[in-house]
């Protein structure tokens, strides 16, 4: 591959002046500068990215954290980051927390070792000196703390959205399953679901689990019914969850929704397919992950910025494990 | 942050001095060794990877290219490369190709103007000029060609399977879902399905599918049942489309196995947790990435290596979309 120094040469200039021409600083002869451009055409050169960026102290790469690619939450929240930075010329070093400090600091050390420009992370610990002290910008995304940027969606309302439609479609025994304790937008949910139901007088009981793994998920689905059999309405934690709590019930010759009404939260592609399609709390995944990427973005560009928290909805997403609205007397 | 020069300043050497340190080149005495150490400690000093990488000339960066991390099959195969690379202190630049040759090709430029030491791809294109003139090791992932390095299933031997398990389990008026032209990976299995049934004499249905989009799963899944309403057996392209399949029979009353029986491609995370349970044809998808990632590592170091095409094995997984093999007389 053709170095600076081979353009150099072919076109009888020095070094620095093909670099005044590629990084457009300083002022180069209008022929001077034909000449360089044609001996970079000619032997097919590609400015070294690296040199580049060493030379303007800017690359074009961002680091992306998020706590695991196969919850199939975050590949579309990946997506949409990657659309909108691809669309703008950026790149993306990617890494999986597993939810572990350990691993998340070493992966944003990484980051900043290789010169990312931003940073968007899906942490449970924004408080924590790794972001504190980092200057450059930073974009929490499925995360938020105290008004620093962030994308998230309102997941206490959706929790809260959640028990009202379990209500109003009648279920009376309700079971809501509480998300893993250091997961900030599961505590929103549940919590969100508990106030509703406390307020409106109804008991439930709760099924805590620690994770979102596919294989754990379905044993919570049978603590569930064993330790809860008369359950009719299931608060889940996630579509992952939720899906196990269906395939459990159905297992058991329950009728979803007339014995058994579902609600999950996040709205992963595969929740449309299943059967009963799945009613849940749709999270705009693939929209939060644009809209993170645009307002890092804009960090990186010094824009001024009037909203640097963006708090997206999330919508009941009515379909078949909820009997509808008028079904239930 | 201090900078390399700072900790020369702070040590009173050299920042020659501090880079044959911090780079292990060259002769520095003990004592002007520890002084350096003391002051990269007392500075906090992290050296910065890009000046490392254009100095030795090696970043701890490799690039990873799919076709959408929004199919379930490929989250698994990026948490494999990337398990296997953090283990390995090496970083990883992500991007989805869409299996658009434009995109693709500048994917791979920014890649290698971002100096990574090697790359991992699943490629539909591995002949073009994009990665024969590339100077640093390439893996091809689910994908392969002409011996050169590559991780991917026996897609020919997995369709072969789904045709003799769905014969020996009685189904006689089968339909196979063909996948995207474009997709070796996806004619292969296609093809290993319709050398069994053509050799057994079996005559079958073909559904063309030109994506493995959840949307349009949903299409084919219709016109498969609107076609050929009589179909007791599907051989589904991947298991995004036998779920679809399986949710419409289920939607037109059709018992499943007993009037019709499915078998998927990939074993994705949520088949197991679909009622009836999907049988699939596995790819070991994990392994394939970790598999790929240890190959592209071998390569990086130039280690002799005698197996550079690494094919894995694929399984039949039985679950409850087919009939037990006594059941059907």
């Amino acid at each position: 591959m053709a170095t600076i120094r081979d353009v150099a040469k072919h076109a009888g200039v020095s070094v620095a002046t093909v670099s005044r021409v590629i990084n457009e600083t300083g002022y180069v002869h209008e022929d001077t500068r034909k000449k360089v451009e044609t001996a970079i055409k000619e032997l097919h050169y590609t400015p070294n990215e690296v040199a580049r960026s060493l030379y303007k102290r800017k690359s074009r790469l961002i680091g992306l954290l998020l706590p695991d690619i196969t919850n199939p939450f975050f590949p579309e929240l990946a997506r949409g980051v990657e659309d909108e930075m691809q669309e703008n010329d950026f790149r993306i070093i990617f890494g999986n927390s597993d939810e572990n400090m350990k691993k998340e600091k070493e992966y944003i050390q990484t980051f900043v070792q290789n010169n990312v420009v931003g940073v968007i992370a899906s942490t449970n610990h924004p408080d924590t000196d790794t972001y504190r002290k980092m200057n450059i910008p930073v974009v929490f995304l499925d995360r938020t703390a105290d008004n620093r940027p962030s994308v998230f969606a309102d997941g206490r309302e959706g929790g809260r959205i959640a028990a009202h439609e379990m209500i109003a479609r009648g279920s009376r025994q309700i079971t809501v399953m509480q998300g893993p304790k250091h997961i900030r937008p599961a505590q929103d949910r549940y919590q969100g679901a508990v106030d509703v139901l406390s307020k409106e007088g109804i008991p439930f009981n709760v099924i805590m689990t620690s994770s979102f793994s596919f294989t754990e998920a379905g044993t919570w689905a049978k603590e569930l019914f064993e330790q809860h059999p008369y359950t009719d309405g299931v608060i889940a934690s996630n579509d992952i969850v939720a899906t196990a709590v269906l395939h459990e019930a159905l297992r058991l010759g329950k009728k979803v929704p007339e014995d058994v009404q579902i609600i999950g939260f996040d709205d992963i592609p595969l929740s449309s397919l299943l059967t009963p399609s799945l009613t849940t709390i749709r999270q705009p995944a693939y929209d939060m992950g644009r809209a993170a990427a645009q307002l890092l973005m804009q960090l990186i560009e010094n824009e001024n910025i009037d909203h640097k928290t963006i708090q997206m909805p999330v919508t009941f997403t009515e379909r078949d494990t909820t009997r509808k609205v008028d079904q239930h007397g």
